[in-house]
Order: structure tokens, then sequence, then C-alpha cells
């Protein structure tokens, strides 16, 4: 890796974006749009090697990063992922973007899968912002962001699972914006309606993201720039909930 | 307890509801109302002396009633009341009444908290339905029907992990009427929306009860009687969800 | 027309059913419905022949019923009814089923066509509710029903007016449902989600109907067999909204 | 007024802005946001004397802005303005903040009230957006936005007639969204949740206005900066709805 730029801690804004997986994949998006404004991104998945991969690529474009490696169903990482975070700088910014998504019809479903699904979108997405209020609390301010999906405001088949899941972080997250909204933390939910232009499509869907033409499939780099403007918002008109979708998605 | 009338198990219509627990319960009622329209009610909780007292009670007014104690939590408990369905008739309801509810600041609802709200209510729900779907669908017909909350529909404080529970419940339910509306299976989820006269809100809030008035809390058996109904319906037009509140319920 | 038995005014309760059209529509079905439980059915639409025969249909099976012709967009009509109504017995149902559908690519809606789907269906719903209201807060009690539809839920084209107006409606039930709940009436909105089954449908698109098989259209009877367990639920549980769809309706 | 810069057409680019009322009104702010980002904004009110302030103040400021004074429920009024746009440059934005608010028990509203309030809201919404989707998709790009509130989501008193109003108009941005987002317009709606810091409010309610404290009222700078964002969006992401209230608000 390349060797970090000297920051001083007191100075240091720190984002924590947990659920970043693919360099191109949505964390890694929000990591560098937060990069460049000049926060130090400290990136939390499961894979150290695709962290530090993209920890390279930010601090050689000029911007500062961190690999903190964990998974956020584990209290204890969750816990030494947080005390690094407080030797480095004063947290603002903290995005939920983890989820488990599993794809079948409801009878075939085991019960792992289906407790599978929750742990790593819902449970997760609890032990995150409970982790993450602590620093932001003691910091007076700062933004709680959560990646919600289509499936978020509906169930279907073949994604019971995945849905439901999707479904409980949603209620958490408005749970959490009206308790923690008066103590001047920003609690968000991104409702994104569509397909993630990535490696996972492409491989797995290459005829849809072909048919789906040009901006048909959600832009990493779109997605990221509105959770960066809901970190800007100021706190006299925070929204709560946003939904993102290509301009030629049916809905 | 009363020895049961002699049945014919091919004419035997089964209802069963799991969340089976205080007499003047909401699960209590929907036992007493199947009863009364001639099914056989099997009655699933935790405590077998609470069961007892119904199955009693309900063939003391002249029903069929049948206790089968377990946990919606386990899949072995679920195989066991299942089977022994199985042997006594043709399974045409299932209710899902369970419900893990939790009361506290986010910040102080412990890991175990948050898992134990969903543990019940939503993964106890997923596996309700997947072990009574089976019977269902080999009847060819029959309804499936879980309780709702107004937590259902919105988190808040300090609901937080009931309502993320409840909400991932509400979602279940329409996956699986999606997926089972056209097998002919009648998957339906009634919010429940106020408080339910009966023995916890009368120990817990008098006041709150004596303010209420006459029917200002849901009284089980009106509630009952809109499972009922909803049994009832004809399958040209089902609903999927309805409310259910007090004639003076602010909301 | 058949002659009308004799009845005691005292004694006479009325359901008032606006928005009746074809012998084989909802209007009619809520009508016959509610003539099979003794009220003395009111029906108000805009053709004086179809009220007729449909009233005489109702009395040739025994039942009571009167036409008071009108438009529910007309308040000296509205009027004139509730002044009928008052001299024939006691308001205790009032049912609107009208509405102004259009459909149209939006740019080719003309101002007048998107004013009209409003006149009848939100306007003439917020006319309706008022002249029914007097009667029935006279009472002390009683039920207000308004027919919604899938478009009350979500606006896309071709409906863009069509779905405005149905929208207005439900928003409307939302307020008088808060506002008159707690003076004992009770107001309910159903979400009728699919092809009702009827003269309209089986004459624009035969083929449509034939695709949807047995009971994939809504049935009248069964929709109105929903309004009259509205009207039977105890005030303790009252529903404010139902959907109501064909067991193999994709929603 | 100060004299305005001379512009070439070719490269003017238009923001629209119908419902422009107090100079620290929402509309204003509007105004004001689109002008520093270059736009020559058109704005259109019943007051001329309001609006040529307005476009005052913006040249003082440096930027251009021109009065359209009309009535949006005036199909001659809106042919009128657009006409006059069509000469002065290209229509990129189009908002509508116009809106009729009624405060009545609905029992005491007239029809003449209940109409009003969806004329301005509801109907005027309709008649801009046919007015703006002409020059817009002769452009092949731009963004039509709307302004909702609170009322959009829920109907209560004593906001019935202002609620139903509300609704169709949210209604139809949705119609909007599904037939012109894949004709490259982004149509979206803001459900402004809270009161509004400005004239109005400060002289209607002083205290409630003391009492919500710092940012506890929404600053119409911050809503305008919302919709300049939305403006922003990549079209492989975007917002068809997103909701604004303070920090500290109830819901």
């Amino acid at each position: 890796m390349t060797e970090p730029v000297e920051q001083n801690h007191e100075n240091t804004r720190l984002a924590w974006i947990a659920g970043v997986g693919a360099s191109a994949g949505l964390g890694a998006a929000l990591a560098r749009r937060f990069a460049r404004e000049g926060f130090t991104v400290a990136v939390t998945g499961r894979s150290r090697e695709r962290l530090d991969a993209l920890v390279d690529a930010i601090r050689g474009a000029g911007g500062h990063a961190l690999a903190l490696p964990g998974d956020v169903t584990s209290e204890s990482d969750l816990a030494a992922i947080t005390r690094q975070l407080g030797e480095r700088g004063t947290l603002e910014v903290a995005i939920f973007n983890a989820a488990g998504a599993t794809r079948a019809p409801t009878l075939e479903l085991s019960a792992e899968q289906f407790e599978a699904a929750w742990r790593v979108t819902t449970f997760g997405g609890f032990l995150f912002a409970r982790a993450a209020l602590q620093p932001l609390l003691a910091n007076g301010r700062g933004s709680l962001l959560f990646t919600g999906a289509t499936a978020s405001l509906r169930g279907r088949p073949p994604f019971a699972a995945f849905a439901s899941a999707k479904a409980g972080l949603r209620s958490l997250t408005q749970s959490l914006a009206r308790e923690f909204g008066p103590r001047n933390i920003h609690v968000a939910h991104v409702v994104v309606d569509g397909g993630i232009d990535g490696e996972r499509l492409r491989t797995s869907s290459p005829q849809r993201v072909a048919e789906r033409g040009s901006d048909g499939l959600l832009d990493p780099a779109d997605i990221a720039e509105a959770y960066w403007q809901l970190h800007r918002q100021g706190r006299s008109a925070w929204s709560q909930e946003i939904d993102l979708r290509p301009f030629n998605e049916s809905f």
C-alpha cells in the first residue's frame, strides 16, 4: 500500500463505510466520494484484500483512507473498529451498505438462509448504528445513512428473505431518525430502486445490462453523490428517505 | 380436561393458531371464534397450562380443540405439530399471532433483545408459514393469516426492535400473498392499531384503560371476527391487508 | 314498478348508495346486499331507468328499495335526496361508489377531462359525505364507505387524471375517518384492485375476461360482502382501509 | 426595476418557478437559488409587485430574472407565459410551488372552498405540467419539480380540502414521472414536512416559531438547495420523492 500522508488527529474528519466489497460497487464509490471531500474514509468489509486495494486507489488519488476489515454482525469486530476510529479522528459520517441477498421460492428457503439475510442486513444495521451513534453523539452532530432497495418497500417472491430483512432495516432507520434527529444526528435511508451497474450485474446478466442502455443501470457514482448531498443538507431540512432509480426504470 | 367428543378424521376441519397465551388475549379469542364455526381448533403456545385451560373452555362450550404446545422458533416443534395436525384432520386456516415486544431506547437495547424480537415475530412467522403451507397446499385451499401492529407500518422509539421485526413480518406476508395467492391460499395481514383490551393492559395501564372508555380498546372478539371474515372472503375478492382500530383512536 | 310493501317510517333503516349504474355493476350488487339484510336501499345514479330496473328487481325479490336519481356533483340534487331520505327512515349506511375514469396519455388530456375526473370522483365524494354525515350524526352512528381502486394508491399513465382524483378521494376518507370516527361514524375506504366482472369488461375486453379464468375478476357480490362486513364491524375494531383483489391477481 | 443585463437567447437557460409570493417564501428562495447557478429565472405568481421586487433583488445581486405574472389555473395565462419563455431561452427547470390551503372542520367547508383548494393545488399542477412539458420535451431534457407537504401523505382534519388536493397532486407527479422519465424529463415531488420559516408563520404563530428554536422551522434556502440537488442528479439515479423536515420535528 501507498504510505498514508501524515494527518493531525484533531482535524481528521472520518467517514466510516461498512459493506464495502468490489472496487466497482457502491461501497467503494461512497468511499471515493467522501474521500474527495477531504474525509479520511474508513472502509469495512470482509475481504481485507479488496479493502486494501480500495485504500490504495484512494491514496493514489491523493485522498486519505484506511481499511478496517471486520464483520458487521460481530459486536466485537465493531467495538474494535470504533476504537480504532476514535484514535484516528472524529466520526462525522457513518454509512451502512451491507446486505445479504438470497433468491429462492419461499418453500425452498432454509431457516438458515432466512436468518442469514436478516443477520447481515437488519441485525448488522442495528449493531452498526449502535456502534456509530456513540462517537456521532459525542461529536454532537453527523450523519448515519443506510442503503435500501426496491425490496425495502414491498415483499415479493423470490425475494421473501431479502425483502423481509430490508423492510426490517427500513423500519429501524425510521426509529433511529425519530430518536436521534433531535440530538442532531441525521439518519436517512436511500431506496436504491433498480440494478446497480457493476461487476455483479455485468457478469451475471450481461444481456440485461446491454438492454438497459446508457444510464439504464444506477451508476454507483451517481448514487454516492446522493449520499454526499444528504450529508450536506442543512438541518432545518433533512430528508429521512429518498428513492433513486434510472430515468427509464419501470416502477 | 373434558373428554373430547369423538370426531371423524375425514371430515375434521382444522384451524391452527400459534401465539396463544392468556385466556383474555387475542389468540384465545381467535380459537373461540373458529371453534364456534365448527372447526377443530389446534392451539400452540409456550404454556401448556394456558393452552389446556383454553381447550377445556372450548370443549365445555361444545367445541373441539386440542393443545399443541411448542415454540414457533423451533423447526422441530413445528414439524411435530404439523405431523399431529395431519393425523387429526385437514388444515384450512393457520393464524400466526406470536410476537416478541421489547421497549427500550435504542442505545439500551442489547443485541440479544433485538434478536429475540425478530426471532419470535419474524423468524417464527417464516417457520410457521412454511410449516402451514404444506398441508394448506396439499388441501388445495385455505387461509394463512398474520397479526400485525401499528409498529408494522412505522418505526419509532422506544419500539425500534419490535417495529423492525413487525415490518419484516409484514413484508414476508406480502411475498407469501404474491406467491401463494395464485395457488389458492389466502395470505392476509391484520394491522391491529391500538391497545387490545386484556389482562396485560388492564394490569399495566389501568388508567389508560379507564380513559379510553367503552370500546376504546380493541375487544379481542371484535378482532377475531375480522379474521373469520377474512377466511370467509370469496376468492375473487381477497384482502391482503386490513387495519383495525377503536372508533376513537387517534391515528 | 312493483308496488312497495308498506313500511313504518320509525323502524325503516336506510342504506344510501350513490354511483349506481348497470345491474351487473358494483353499485347494484351493494344495493342487493344491503337489501338482503332488511335495509331499505336508496339508490342514486344518473339514469332513472337503470335505477328503476334495479329497484324493481330488489322489490321482486322481497326487498325494499327506492330510486333517488341525481347527480353527486350537484349540491341541490344531494339536498333533495337527503330530504327524501329523512322522510323515509333513518340513515345507517352511506356508500359512495361513483367515479369518473379517463384514459389518455397526459399530454392528450384536456383540462376539461382532468377536471371531470375530479368532479365526479373527489368533489362528488366530498359533497356526498357532507350530505350523508348530517343524518348519520343525527342518528348517532352509522357507516360511510367509499370505493377506491388500484389507482388510489399510485399514479401511472394513462390514468393520470383518474389516479389523481382517486388519490384525492382516499385522502378525504382519511380526514373523515379521523374527524368522525370519535363521533361514532365508521368511515372506510375499499381499494378494489383488479378488474370487476361485469358488463363493461365483458364488452370491452372479452379476451382479458377469458384469460383471467374463474374468479380471476372481482365478483361484485364478493366486493359487496366486504362492504357489508365493514358495516357490521364492532366499533372497538374498525377498519379504515381494506384492499380486495382476485386470488390470482399480480400486484 | 434595474435594467437587465443583455443576454444571448441561444445560451439562455431558463428556470420557471410558479407559486412565487412573499420575498421570504419558498418560491422566492427557489428563484434566488437557481439564479445563483446562472439560470435566468422566470417567476410566476398573482402579484406583479411581489414578482417585480424579487426580480429587482435578483438582478441587484447580479442574476437574471423576469416577472411573468399570471394565474396557474388559467390555460391562457400559462400559454402566454410559455410563449414568452420560448422567446427568451431554453427551459431546463420548471417548479410548481403553488397551493391553496384551507383550514376548517369538514362540515364547515363550503363546496367552493373544497374546489378552490383543488383548483390551485392539483388542477394548477396539471396545467403547469402540461405547459412546461412541451418546451422541456422539445429541449430533450430537464426537470419538473413539485412542492408537497405533510398533508400530501395523509388526510386529517382540519385539512380535509388541502390534503385531498395535495394527495391528488402527488399522484399526478407519479404518473408524470412514469410517463416522462423515459423521455429524459426528471419529475420529482418534495414532501415539505413541517413549518416553513417565513413571513406567514412569523406573523400568525410567533410563539410556535420561538418554541421551535434555531433550525426548528424549515429554512427556505435549505429547501431550495434540495430542489437544486434534484436538478443536478445524474439520470442514472433520479429521485422521484424526497421528504424534508427540521431535525427536531416530530413525525
